[in-house]
């Protein structure tokens, strides 16, 4: 558990595409250099890296590609969960064996009003097959897209299987109750809420930090709130990131985070989405913009590190 | 559209897995000839055959391994829906040089509130990339597994753009009033409700027949209601496999059918499922065995054709 024994800041890192909608390698590297430079951790393949739009053998590919090019794996936090127990299983041991912090699994998200007995099913028969015992298995609760909740009986019963593998969650919900009540319920279990907004109620609580979406803009304020030393000093820090963040998630999330880093990083390529989602509209998109800076809002040095 | 002219029946083919759960190919492929000669067409890869439970990598060998078993293609509509764009174009390119009767696709299912032009792009991009005169796509609509429904106004669109390839859909919303829209809105496009109970009304409105999980257990007596000649032999057929219908969908579908396929063919091996569901309880499931045999219910030739 020591890699989560201090609070971080993740960012499910958004993924560029070139003009054909292939991954766009280079932008990527260049952007997680960028992120883990600014303090965040990199948890590719989340929701917000649009990571259910990735074959697998793209998956693959691409975390090779990033640690190949000298990121440190013990800040990758990858996305490993699938429909498919062979897909997970594949991608979990692929995580495990490049080094990586932690696997951030989705449950199998098709098939709905399935039962903690075949959830748990699906993550025990990943982690015996993975065998290692380097594994660290994070959940991720996001109910909203998944349709398929982790309850916390499946968590205690993970938590009991396997103490030293499944040692933490993200979770999405967005549910303030629901991540309160985890962190009383699992202490020592590394808890995620999604948002830097809900850091300073979930910190004192012991939480782990945060894997949000607006990490990837405003990873190094996220920091600073989780260094800052006195309750001062992060009310401060919260009430800058919480601007930000809200501003943010009042839009569609994904399209609307590469519309920031594409100004930021004087790069149009940024925009780029997959089907089924769609870029954000170009007015509306000027208009959040506008907004970000107006509240003082920058991401710097992104230019040079995309150039 | 010609392999759609006729009302036919297609089985979702139940997937049978080894003990270590992998597929089982033989067991596979001893039950599709058994379906085809019932008389039903081999929707393999659907909802009911944990599709969405299966590697890409399966599902490609599988279908391979089904027509080089002898299974004539034009016997067969597989799933080759997927989250992630490059899986989807690559298993409906597979379908479709494999020359099966056509491609039943699913919506990407992770994201959701996507649009119908985010919609429209992934089967536009994966029907481009497929590039075949030949290919003929059904969409597939069950919103209670997806969360993305596919509107009528989506439909409209894909048929103004590819007239010759989405030439149909199957609607598992067991909305009867959705069904109807569609048949009534798009005539000649081949609607296919996702269950026989739903024949009786949807036929005289030119449906393309069905496309039913329990089509899996009942081929027979379907394909006799779909060439039933006169109202009357009709009604009678409607009344047999509505019973039947309606006894199993009151269970958990996918474990229930593969618990009355495991008894019929008198092969327990059948009942496995792989994680997130689980198998279905054994008494329930006798029950539900005595309950289809005291309405007469059999799979004739069944333990013969698995043997």
């Amino acid at each position: 558990m020591s890699a989560f024994a201090q609070p971080r800041v993740f960012a499910p890192v958004v993924t560029p595409f070139a003009d054909d909608l292939t991954v766009d390698t280079d932008r990527l590297v260049a952007f997680c250099r960028w992120l883990t430079g600014q303090g965040a951790g990199l948890a590719l393949f989340g929701t917000n890296s649009e990571a259910n739009s990735l074959a697998l053998a793209e998956r693959r590919a691409l975390l090779d590609r990033v640690v190949e090019a000298g990121i440190d794996p013990a800040q990758l936090l990858p996305g490993t969960g699938a429909c498919a127990l062979p897909e997970a299983i594949e991608l979990t041991r692929h995580a495990q064996r490049a080094g990586c912090a932690g696997a951030l699994m989705l449950p199998p998200f098709y098939y709905k009003g399935v039962s903690d007995d075949g959830l748990f099913g699906y993550y025990a028969e990943v982690i015996e097959a993975v065998g290692s015992a380097d594994l660290r298995v994070l959940l991720y609760h996001i109910p909203q897209f998944t349709g398929v909740p982790i309850s916390h009986a499946l968590i205690e019963r993970l938590i009991a299987a396997y103490p030293q593998t499944v040692v933490g969650i993200k979770d999405s919900s967005g549910d303030w109750a629901n991540t309160e009540a985890m962190l009383r319920r699992f202490p020592g279990f590394a808890v995620f809420p999604a948002s830097e907004a809900l850091l300073t109620r979930a910190l004192p609580l012991g939480a782990a930090g945060c894997i949000s979406a607006t990490a990837n803009i405003q990873p190094h304020a996220i920091a600073a709130l989780l260094r800052a030393a006195t309750p001062e000093a992060r009310a401060l820090c919260d009430a800058k990131v919480s601007t930000i963040r809200l501003a943010v998630q009042a839009q569609p999330m994904i399209p609307a985070l590469k519309r920031i880093v594409a100004h930021f990083a004087n790069d149009p390529a940024w925009t780029r989405v997959r089907p089924p989602l769609t870029q954000m509209d170009a007015a509306q998109s000027a208009a959040l913009i506008d907004q970000l800076v107006a509240l003082g809002f920058s991401m710097p040095a992104l230019d040079v590190a995309n150039a």
